[in-house]
């Protein structure tokens, strides 16, 4: 395996939803990934995959700094995504995966995480007057 | 370069942009993406991020097949978005990052790309009810 470290962080909220000293309701535990639902969901399913390791705040530090490991984590997303129901959905099929960076996209919390959403017809993934 | 075929879909509307038979804003052309403006804008900025080569129809594909280079498209995005102020922009900086797969997400075309999105604060990105 790539060497990704192994940080972690007391004052991360997901850190400590990997250390158990949060609870969440997780859906996939691997050696390198920890996923679990959203508490404030945009679609009927709607997940985190998170890198256990906090050496990442978002998507741009882990891709220039570990392109691989950022590929795995959206290899293992999609997976998810599979498990989850979302490629052969009964009603409409398909899901959304999405990285929000600062600010102007609403990240709250500095340990990069990849939304998983599905379970229904998506609607618009940008800002409302546009 | 880790190989990455060279396949071209005559049928497919981004092979066809790549190969400068139908016009595009390109705004970033490296050796192995292009990004350009997409038509339909959902923010002030929002470009379109594709592996030149016609080798996956969505993400799921291209990080099973090819993680590596779907960490690159990564890394790709977030220079972009870097590139077009998004990363310190005047008024709220951040941008976000998606991959729609399927129906349920509204993909139409069926050669992988990334949404990059920004420019102003981003609103929901899931289902409209949730």
């Amino acid at each position: 395996m790539t060497s990704i470290g192994s940080a972690f962080d007391e004052s991360c909220l997901f850190c400590r939803i990997v250390a158990g000293q949060i609870p969440a309701t997780v859906v996939r535990d691997s050696e390198e990934f920890l996923t679990f639902r959203d508490i404030n969901p945009q679609a009927p399913t709607h997940v985190l995959v998170i890198p256990k390791a906090h050496g990442y705040r978002d998507v741009g530090e882990l891709a220039a700094k570990n392109p691989e490991l950022a590929g795995r984590l959206l290899a293992e997303a999609a997976e998810v995504a599979r498990d989850e129901g979302l490629t052969d959905h009964a009603d409409i099929s398909g899901y959304r995966l999405v990285f929000n960076t600062d600010d102007a996209a609403g990240q709250t919390v500095y340990h990069v995480h990849l939304h998983v959403l599905g379970g229904d017809a998506l609607g618009h993934f940008g800002s409302a007057e546009h």
